[in-house]
């Protein structure tokens, strides 16, 4: 899996068109607005599927050690395509995104997860801080990798 | 070189802390906004050594063909190491950001180029159309190659 973590004065989102491998969603899920958020770009990889669950374990360390620097107000899984070009089924995408919110939200942390599989208008800021603008590899290993750290923009 | 395209109503950044491979600048670049830009966020990679003048082609032929679409104001350059995990050099990198400026001006485009190796504060706004959302890996073959064409975030 690949992220990118940014540290944002806000993020708002609308959705637009649906893709082929839209989620069905409530109407209260078509928008979103986050102010002071630890906003989440991921991109799960097919060699993610041979371990979810140790995948969904990585991530959610690697956002609480963002974060425990940070300390956002709120977390927010946002699905972006873009950071991979060996992507999991879809479905096994969703399942980790949706297992890494109800964790993380049954820790008390305040967590988002933006629809998966639409085409979407959003705004983002990034506040430019060196910890601001991260990007990761997650892997299913025990020790993740720590390749990115603070690499400017 | 991984590219990440974003058809913008407006990109606004602040420089604030240097890199050890930042770029000198002029006051002028230490802040810029865009209205109506296709942002074309660019990771060099170590890969594009080899022929950096065949990725500059290919990139500004990507570029092209992308804006032909959408008709955007703008061009803008922003680099974004966190596409890749295989970085260039810096002294490349910022070559082929200078070359690709140089020439897409030279054809009667408004381009501008984000500086290199400064930790940035940015807001950017995605308009969420199909082709708003684009990532592209440029190599120095004459064919380039077309993956992620249409891709959801
Ligand atoms: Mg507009």
């Amino acid at each position: 899996m690949r992220i990118l973590i940014i540290h944002s004065d806000y993020l708002n989102y609308n959705v637009k068109n649906k893709t082929p491998v839209a989620e069905e969603i409530e109407e209260a899920k078509k928008q979103g607005a986050f102010d002071e958020s630890l906003v989440v770009f991921t991109a799960v990889e097919k060699e993610d599927e041979k371990n979810p669950s140790a995948i969904v374990k990585n991530l959610i360390k690697e956002i609480k050690k963002v974060n425990d620097q940070v300390k956002a107000e709120n977390i927010v899984l946002y699905p972006y395509a873009h950071l991979s070009s060996s992507l999991s089924s879809p479905k096994v995408a969703v399942q980790i995104l949706k297992d890494a919110e109800e964790i993380i939200k049954s820790e008390g942390l305040d967590v988002y997860r933006v629809p998966f599989g639409w085409y979407k208008a959003f705004e983002i800021s990034c506040k430019g801080h060196p910890l601001s603008e991260l990007s990761r590899t997650i892997t299913a290993d025990e020790e993740d990798e720590e390749e990115g750290e603070k690499k400017p923009s």
